[in-house]
């Protein structure tokens, strides 16, 4: 059973301003709630229905998960998802840690991806292809946001990500030394391209592409050749389009 | 100033069930209207704010459009877009005709793809791609359900379709003299493949991939190189993946 405290306290986390002053975020729905358990993020309380409790024992025991027995129409009342029979973790953020591009390491940045479903999608797509950091411009879509950790299939407990301004991150990074890619609908042919092991890959809004303040940094413009008369690729699309040609010519 | 009876037929279409009965969908928003009036669809009815009327009023005056200008109140009570001060235009439905791969044709093949989203973003990359046919599962979306037309961005006018038995199309096609390719999880690397210029590629559902009826006509199983640890991507993103594959392949 859930007191009306704790049942406030979790629907609060629905909303940004509450999970920024609370440190925390949801994790929902079997899959996600799996994956959170077995990675680096602590949890705070699991709310769990009997089934899940026993299906998971040995993972949720081994953890120490502070766990609450719930029903599934307990459960239904705190989750933003629309149907939920599992479990909804209350899970801390991370700090804010900077992050840069090691040896041979790429990088992804987004310059203001403003729709959830999209980062999510990215976030899995990083996870795919190996890639382990994101940089995002503050007005990207945040990353607890519940939509952003549902679409990325748990992707975000193994990717890691800093908010901050990114011209001046490229300032200090120094891009003479280290590519940094950008997309673009005039820029030159991914498929005829040998890629840098290293670097970063600078992905831009959703309706305007990469901004003003991030273009100068970017040393090579880069185009997913078009072959019909569609206008543009979805941003999570054309990441993943992109990614996989970097990929095919670095391994 | 619609009529009552306006507003309800309409409305009505935001149901497949209705759209079926009366052959007719909707495409709403300025680019999706602009795209479909420009089209070969046949519009029986266009509902417009008088300024989406007049900025487009040489195309809508030389396809001789039926239109009704309205508020954009009474356009929001019709949409089933979050917001929508342009236009909605009531459009005819095209009748099922089969299709099938011209001479070194590419065709994509959709068996039981359920969510709407990924159907509107498969038509966007076939658009994108260059790739005219569609395949479909009776089993797929419904390509005239408002989500779809809208995800598609108006590559909808340009990708023809077919909805059937995939199991018993495929048997007449005979895949003995044209590939067809399969996605899933252990078949050959995309990256070192050399595809066909013309042939099928079969995407499956989202959850469960190709399914038992259709597999085996797959003459080839193709997989996205996986590395990291994400356990699957989003079939539109696979899709966008493995065409960029093919395309950079036969070009």
């Amino acid at each position: 059973m859930l007191t009306n405290n704790q049942r406030k306290y979790i629907q609060s986390l629905h909303q940004k301003k509450f999970r920024q002053q609370s440190g925390a975020f949801l994790v929902e729905g079997a899959k996600s709630v799996q994956e959170v358990i077995a990675s680096d993020f602590t949890i705070d309380l699991l709310l769990t229905t009997e089934d899940f409790r026993s299906q998971n024992a040995r993972l949720i025991d081994s953890q120490r998960i502070p766990a609450e027995i719930v029903s599934v129409s307990e459960l239904e009342r705190v989750t933003t998802l629309e149907s939920n029979n599992a479990a909804v973790a209350v899970v801390k953020t991370k700090e804010n840690r900077p992050l840069v591009a090691g040896p041979d390491e790429f990088v992804l940045v987004l310059d203001d991806i403003r729709d959830p479903g999209n980062l999510g999608t990215i976030l899995r797509i990083a996870d795919w292809y190996g890639i382990r950091k994101l940089i995002c411009s503050e007005t990207t879509a945040e990353v607890y946001n519940p939509k952003v950790i549902s679409a990325s299939k748990g992707s975000f407990t193994r990717v890691s990500w800093w908010y901050g301004n990114l011209a001046g991150f490229f300032a200090e990074v120094n891009p003479q030394r280290v590519p940094v890619y950008g997309a673009f609908l005039d820029g030159k042919d991914v498929h005829g391209m040998s890629f840098s092991k290293g670097g970063y890959l600078v992905m831009g809004n959703e309706s305007n592409g990469i901004g003003p303040a991030v273009s100068p940094y970017i040393t090579e413009k880069i185009t997913i050749p078009r072959f019909g008369e569609a206008e543009s690729l979805n941003v999570g699309i054309a990441t993943a389009v992109i990614v996989d040609n970097w990929k095919r010519s670095t391994k």
